[in-house]
């Protein structure tokens, strides 16, 4: 890991759980970069920081929401929602990312957006295939993450939305834009 | 069937088959209006009138789509989803239905909407429970709907959306953003 003494700051700010996700995370999206001509180093370093903040005080990650004027909408929704935004304000200002493309990959990594990058997706798709995720289905997107990355995308977002409407939870808007453009990039409409 | 002279209307614009759905979902609506409070002849009415242009040749639904300066996003999307807004133009137009209740619920009888009226949520469950549906799942929608409106619609929105991710297909903003309202307006959520 080139990035170890990144990866080592993470160990004080979650549980071993945790950190062991966020190895995994940094490792598979890694491995994606090479696979799909990504560069992976800034692979490396999103995967590092993109659960930094998510055992952060909640009333925190509020205020930072505020204060830095991001998507208000996000206080609407679960707080699990929160860190991925706050995280990329950390990995700016305590971590001094500066390459944007970074920094959306970490806000992005819970709830997708419309028209994402090669290392969004990279992000998004490794933090639910590392190896410590453990839930049905997600071998099957493990083999699809080694074919395309663009079926295998779709298929964790269609994931994350399937889970979410079963049990009955909002859906983020930047998901639903994020499911509605690769399925019309994807498909021809009225054909 | 109060409006049994409408409904003979229907026979010509529609095979069979459509016809006896149609039917259905009058008998059904008028049920549901009778039982939650909701004014039953409006409810009938909506429910003989809300898949008058089904059968309508796909250019001439886009061309009222267009002249008529309806949600011009309609057209990205499959146009299965134009017999909706452009039966509700015919209802006015062709039928002298002048009751934005009633044509607001054919309008969204195939999307839902945030904030649906009760006569909407009415025409939206029975279209989909009617009796001569038949799809796994419809006797559970069925039950719901005799128990609560609120709940049958969340299940009705919940099946329509997993029904068209699981398929890949694009989901209409609309209902979208019909399913985060109702699940937003039930649970409360960061508690």
């Amino acid at each position: 890991m080139k990035f170890e003494h990144v990866m080592e700051q993470m160990k004080n700010r979650m549980p071993e759980k945790r950190y062991i996700h966020t190895r995994g995370v940094a490792t598979t999206a890694v491995h994606l970069a090479e696979k799909y001509g990504e560069d992976s180093e800034k692979a490396e370093l999103a995967g590092i920081l993109h659960d930094s903040v998510k055992y952060a005080d909640k009333e925190w990650l509020k205020e930072k929401i505020i204060s830095e004027k991001m998507d208000p909408i996000l206080l609407e929704f679960h707080h699990e929602l929160w860190h991925a935004p706050v995280g990329s304000y950390v990995a700016k200002n305590e971590f001094n990312i500066n390459d944007e493309d970074i920094l959306n990959a970490i806000k992005y990594h819970t709830t997708g957006r419309a028209c994402m990058s090669r290392l969004e997706k990279i992000i998004y798709i490794s933090d639910m295939i590392e190896p410590s995720r453990n839930f049905p289905g997600v071998e099957l997107l493990r083999k699809k993450a080694e074919l395309d990355l663009e079926d295998a995308m779709i298929s964790c977002i269609q994931h994350s939305m399937t889970f979410l409407i079963e049990k009955k939870q909002p859906v983020f808007p930047d998901s639903f834009h994020c499911y509605n453009d690769l399925i019309q990039k994807k498909g021809k409409v009225n054909e």
